[in-house]
């Protein structure tokens, strides 16, 4: 049997302990919810929130020790210190996944990673607004599972345009009731490393709770995990013979 | 007829100062050079560099009166301030277009706009090897007026992998006689914006003199122009009205 | 002044003249609305229809002559003779651009460049839905003019998953108000030749009447038009002699 | 444990046939020799030939039990029966792979998968050239147990420009002692299926028995394979009843 995949879910955490109508939703945080909806035999998961004290809890061993990086935040983006960012962004070169969620789309290390603003449209509808997530790509492998359509009932709005380099695949769009569309399910290669932002997620809403969601979560583990480790890494490669003859020229 | 393209040519130009040899090669400067190389009725020309005084000579007023920034760099990215090129990114965003020469490969806005390291292989040769160009897309704008191939007698080697994300469009293949390849000439969208990295263009070698990468520079400065300014600023868009009615759901 | 862009508007033409309330609707024909609508003095417009005498009006010499050809068919795909489709798909390779419109996602020519089925959804509501368009790409040459987002107000639903190839830019998005999200406005180059399916547009509603519609259709016709006619045909091409020395070796 | 893929490799098998020299390299068929080169127990192969009797080997129960389908021709692509091409293609569409070898390039499943003529540039140097392979994207699952670059001491030169879609994933790249380059290693997606071009792999060189090209063959078997038979088929899909509800409105 293969090596389980080492899954590190990342949660802010601010919002389940300030405010008692999240706390109500997801009282042992978004980060336990999401982990014991993934999990599987083929995973060791791991959490770590804002307020760990080493490091956000992403100290180098706990990122060395990562194969698959969750990411979850909101109100504290700036907070995060630019140098775990870049700390992360290297790992993700070397091979690291990243799942980004939901309010992530304006995460340090989102919009390192796309090189973007990663702006889009946003509507919090009182109650929330009905979500309607399309599987655009069948077979992709984060489609595992899913149906063509599903709905989540209460959901945030995030529409389009969004400001991301186009994916390498797109997976799933989203339909809001309001009136929006948006690229919901989005991949992408980056270094050694690969990159999946879902949107649908809100803090408000149980939606880690819904079992299509915590497919798609687990899916994108799974796909996000570096397939290997063989070849070249992408270092500055100093290569001051030539590997074919050079002969002296005239032109 | 329509409005000039206002082209800033940023260059580091320590080397043209401090190294005789270089000097020799480009005695007024890399930026003036190809500022002559590709002068046109259609563009409105300046230069840049990194001795000027305000800013490298890109304060917000030249930004704004750009609408594609060159950029030369090779020993001096370090020391570009980080807020510098935060600017010239958020520009990028909004539209402006941006051509990167050469070891500019290593700049903080290149690897900033791309999201990876940008690390690549590398030889100089003693007396340069031969590079050999090919044109991978015929039809593409910044094809125009080139053959299918040709050559740059003597030149530093750039190798694969070269750790960017895939180009949108792929554009120039080069071959070199010490057996690497590389993407030479690689197309981004990202915002408003439009970038494009040619590799083809040491400071020791007179490449920036040869027709065929001059023609190759002055496409790539129409390609990168913004093509229109219509429609929506990329910017967080907060939208609390629905476009279309919500209604009240039972589920 | 640069040469005006001929483009050929091809329409079945069969429902205008079989179905009272398609000849209602479209009283000269699809083909007339549409040339109509997108005049300017940088077209050189000419129509045909399937019942055209010499090969559905698209013999040699008019293809010859056509920059940009629009395709709208719907009822009559199949006896489109393949060998018209093998000479449509040459002249694309060779640098005419095809803009594909609504039910064309089912011609013969549209599914032979893409080399899939081209199956998507599809709903036609009595009277009509609501499609609202969003312009994902904003700088994009096909958007200019163009709001970040407009309505059809009666529309045929067109579905995800559309089993297209993934598009090499993607413009419009489609909101139905049935629940539906459609890729509508997908760029592709193929060739020499560039490829724009638009799919609002249905025979029964006055949607090639409204400005928006044909604003992209005019931009599409624009995008179209091969940049240039420079560079190597892609032709098979056989090089006897090698460019650069080949040593007789040992390994 | 999971089901092993069920892998079918077909070969034209006429030179092996006809010529001396070929069948040299090759007596019992390049067929035969992948087909040792991959074995491994997660495949189950088999072998088929333009000279076997029922559908040159491959009657639909022979496509509907195979998940990927090696291709290898050259001589004989005109006599493959469009009916047959049409098959494969839809099953490629249904989500079986593809794999396709060096003068399959010219093939009509490979050119119509891609809707482009696929043509190149080619030459066959007396006694072959050097073909030096460089891994473009080491993290990919093709490249799994391959070194940065090595080398096919005698190989025919097929050059760029390529007549192709842009690859959604560019996996290798080949440098040619006479000074070319080639995309050759290339990965596509196409309706549920996935497609991979493998350019090294001439007739009259013993390239399919190098372990490099072995290990990327078997690579490519499993990369085409789909990851799984979940969700929607790419069907014209008529869905009349509306899944959110549509009011009458007033415009």
């Amino acid at each position: 049997m293969s090596k389980p995949i080492r899954v590190t879910i990342w949660n802010e955490g601010q919002q389940e302990r300030n405010q008692p109508h999240i706390q109500a939703v997801y009282p042992t945080g978004i980060h336990q919810v999401i982990a014991e909806g993934i999990a599987s035999e083929d995973f060791e998961i791991r959490t770590a929130t804002f307020y760990d004290d080493n490091a956000l809890g992403l100290p180098d061993d706990v990122l060395e020790a990562t194969d698959v990086l969750f990411w979850w935040g909101h109100r504290l983006h700036k907070q995060v210190p630019d140098e775990l960012v870049t700390r992360i962004q290297a790992r993700i070169l070397e091979g690291m996944g990243l799942v980004v969620l939901h309010s992530g789309h304006h995460s340090k290390i989102f919009s390192r990673m796309m090189g973007t603003s990663c702006n889009l449209s946003w509507r919090e509808h009182p109650g929330g607004e009905r979500e309607r997530i399309w599987t655009v790509d069948p077979s992709h492998p984060i489609a595992r599972g899913l149906p063509e359509t599903f709905v989540v009932p209460k959901s945030e709005m995030y529409g389009e345009p969004f400001d991301i380099p186009q994916p390498d695949h797109l997976v799933f769009l989203s339909w809001y009731q309001g009136g929006e569309v948006f690229r919901s399910g989005c991949c992408y290669h980056r270094g050694r490393g690969r990159i999946f932002y879902f949107s649908p997620g809100h803090e408000a809403f149980p939606i880690y709770y819904m079992p299509h969601i915590r497919q798609v979560l687990a899916n994108a583990a799974r796909w996000c995990a570096s397939p290997h480790d063989d070849g070249v890494r992408l270092e500055g490669r100093h290569r001051p013979e030539a590997l074919e003859p050079i002969a002296t020229q005239s032109e």
